[in-house]
């Protein structure tokens, strides 16, 4: 093992090192900018120069950094997903959804909600787009800038129209779980025993669950026909040869690095040009504040709960806070609570609030027994990577299909919001930390599994961008189908042929042996006369 | 000779390493062994046991090695892969089939030369699998050794079958272009880019190419389900719980070590637990014995020409042999010939020949300039790991397959053995020598582009061979695909509902259509009356 890791070491020192490459990268904002931004900090890392497309009105993505150069455009407004008071009423939007209980109707609202919060940001990030493709003087800098790749974020394509407009290698930032990608852009992938996003399965589906995956399916494809890609895709045929779509720019990407890793993922076909690296933002825990230190350590044998349902909890009803507190006052354990709101008035004397916490170095605490999430994705590769059991409280988005592939690897337990009472919490949380379970166990062997790996997944990542940069784009990874009309592609042309063929010999023969059966009945008929 | 095995087994037990594994090996004879051993070499040489399975009768499975001890398993009949006899029986009957050159028809025909070549050996080897199985001593044995994975070629699947009894980690060594691993064993793999084995087609497809393709695909989906399996199949219902297939325990397997690189291979979907492994048994050359050397440096500035058409080459017709030594003679190049049958009256002076050649090292050596092969594989990932430009005879099996992958490429010139010619052959070694066509430098390409890699294939091919046992195999990478049935997996019965919903919708609404009509009629005849 060291020995191979050793060799690891060389084979990586021996590749010859790129002379700073230069990166042009266009984020997609909110959490998502979170992720890109461990990319962008470790290409600096690594020598490169990296210029950062932001807009004006942009909250996360800051104008100066140590680590990029920006260029800003101006915008009016700013996206849905930056505002905090929009994420606040789509999650209340949500809850009330699902209070409905009815799954198809259910999906079909999620879907609608989704489509009200991605609606306005996609008809602006495609005005920007316009914006950023018209600007000539803008162009030409780019142009001249003499960019190795784009790396961005395809959740909202512009990034990816502008790479297509530079002719330059495009490499993605991607989470394996939207409609499009999934299904057709990246790897064929059968419906069967791929749950569609929403639809809260796991890879084990039963028949009504197939058949409801099918729905979803059709509802998500009709939403980004409908609804989602042609602001894009208007785009493209202002500023493309006709013929030119976003879905044809997408699957020509030269490199997809994905959030994925098959511990949490569910396997599924993949591409060669697909760069798993799932739990790439891990690292070993840093030493805690010294306050913080003494309240971990002043749990004693018993340990510590933590706590954060991200950003978006100033939505939730305080009545939730409450049952929250009352649960975690009944614990042995001490707690640590990521809270935004008011201090709850069952709060316990074992429980410390603080709005913000080092989630990471608290997770990789020896003392840590169990994580109380929302189910985000970042959140739950960091409870992998430190091997501690979660409770979720999956609030929007993909929060309860990721905890469905917590909850397949009995690695943790899933409530639901709409449900949530002080008894049925304490109990979950109790289970979990119950070292009789199979919880902490399965949490532990996820995590030998997933830092079991021949190269870390942030090495594997940097790699792949600089092979891009040193060999101008990885088009020998990328397979023929994106070049190929649909009904090619699906073989239907041949099908078409083959069953016209058929009916013809069916119509054939039929007539044949009508013709003769007649025939026969004439003769028949001549002998009985 | 009892005494020298009990040596080595000491020897080998002698070898104190921590981490050293129990590795049962069960590989396919000839051709195959060859690449099956680069890898029991480097498990030998990483500190793990390896035991082979092997037949009296193997001609290249040695019994006693210093890499692995070995059990012979008796039996009658050597197999037809390793009897050089009945491979030029099969080259020739190959050629006289192609000399037809009506498509369909060739491709129907190969099929079936190989079904004749295979037949014998399925037979064989399934019946091997039944002796096996029903050796209670040595199953037995083979129990009580621990082994911590069995590493089998899937070809014919005997080793499958022992690894599910045995109920081991299952790690597959195999070269991705069979019928069923590439559609449904790996991955979903549309026949629209991807061409089936021996339709010498490549990933760019015309109409009737993939019709074609389509058919192709049929044949070897009947060849599999009603010549090749049913001799495994029969195995498996006699030992094996009601149900159980040989397809089902082929995509149970933990891991496929594939023989593939996508600088060679048409890029196509993949799988999680798929680690390529393609040019695993390329490495730097060696120095070339000093006479060889001698002969190499006597080229002078316009290098030297590497020819071996594999071990087939005695079953070729002498006047072939003459067509080729007369084209080397037009070359200003000194040629190294690996020929196995007489001396051809019209050879030159330039020309050397050998009855074997170190034939990585010689691709390796800076005189070089190109490489005439029969397209084999490991020839061919030879040739892009030194950027040696290839003319290519392809005579059977895979070997025209391959030598498209290599023209799509323009790394080398493809060659008909049934229409070669003095002039034909001379022009394209002239071509593929001259430095103004694209060949020598796409092949450099290809080598750049081939190692550079983060980690080396072999060690990447270890290091999951190691994986396996560190973790009892490696379930969490191989999806639900392989538990499902056929119709579950392609969602037939879910679209059997829809199409019977529809249907009975139709027939009501053209019921209540007609039901409406007739009225309307009705009451018009009333009023007309």
């Amino acid at each position: 093992m060291l020995c191979l890791q050793a060799v690891l070491l060389l084979v990586l020192w021996a590749v010859p090192e790129s002379e700073g490459g230069r990166v042009l990268v266009y984020p997609v904002d909110g959490s998502h900018w979170v992720n890109m931004h461990v990319l962008v900090k470790e290409l600096h890392a690594r020598g490169h120069e990296v210029t950062v497309l932001r807009f004006s009105t942009s909250w996360y993505v800051k104008e100066h950094s140590p680590y990029y150069t920006s260029i800003t455009i101006q915008q009016d407004t700013p996206q849905n997903l930056e505002s905090q008071e929009f994420m606040a009423g789509f999650l209340r939007r949500s809850i009330e959804i699902r209070k409905k209980k009815i799954p198809l109707l259910s999906s079909l609202g999620l879907h609608l909600n989704l489509f009200h919060l991605l609606d306005k940001d996609q008809k602006a990030v495609a005005r920007a787009a316009h914006t950023i493709l018209e600007d000539q003087v803008l162009i030409k800098r780019l142009k001249e800038a003499n960019f190795d790749l784009v790396l961005t974020d395809p959740v909202l394509p512009a990034g990816v129209l502008l790479a297509h407009y530079l002719q330059l290698p495009l490499v993605l930032n991607v989470r394996w779980i939207s409609s499009g990608e999934g299904h057709f852009a990246i790897a064929p992938s059968p419906l069967s025993y791929i749950p569609q996003l929403f639809s809260h399965f796991s890879d084990k589906m039963d028949f009504l669950q197939r058949l409801q995956n099918l729905f979803y399916h059709a509802l998500s494809l009709y939403i980004h026909q409908v609804i989602s890609n042609p602001p894009f895709q208007a785009v493209c045929d202002r500023f493309f040869p006709e013929g030119v779509d976003t879905l044809s720019i997408l699957l020509g990407a030269d490199l997809w690095l994905m959030r994925v890793d098959f511990v949490f993922e569910f396997p599924r076909p993949t591409m060669p040009n697909v760069v798993y690296m799932g739990g790439f933002q891990c690292r070993p825990a840093q030493p805690l504040p010294p306050e913080l230190e003494e309240f971990v350590q002043s749990s004693g044998e018993h340990g510590v709960v933590v706590m954060s349902l991200g950003t978006l909890l100033g939505g939730l009803q305080p009545q939730i806070s409450e049952i929250i507190a009352s649960a975690f006052a009944c614990l042995p354990q001490k707690v640590v609570w990521r809270h935004l709101a008011g201090r709850p008035s069952t709060l316990g004397n074992n429980t410390l609030l603080l709005d913000w916490l080092p989630q990471n170095d608290l997770l990789g605490h020896p003392k840590t027994r169990a994580f109380f999430t929302h189910g985000g994705t970042n959140g739950l590769y960091e409870a992998i990577y430190h091997g501690v059991p979660v409770v979720g409280l999956p609030l929007i988005l993909d929060q309860h299909d990721n905890m469905v592939r917590i909850e397949a690897r009995q690695a943790g337990i899933v409530l639901d919001v709409t449900t949530l009472e002080v008894d049925s919490l304490t109990q979950a949380l109790k289970d979990v930390l119950n070292e009789q379970k199979p919880y902490r166990e399965n949490m532990r062997r996820l995590s030998r599994l997933h830092r079991d790996r021949p190269i870390e997944p942030l090495d594997n990542a940097l790699f792949w961008l600089e092979f891009v940069m040193r060999n101008k784009g990885a088009a020998h990874l990328r397979s023929e189908s994106y070049r190929m009309p649909w009904y090619t592609y699906h073989n239907l042309d041949v099908l078409a042929l083959l069953l016209s063929l058929a009916a013809i010999l069916l119509l054939l023969m039929s007539a044949i042996c009508r013709c003769l059966f007649q025939r026969l009945c004439r003769k028949r008929k001549v002998k009985l006369q």
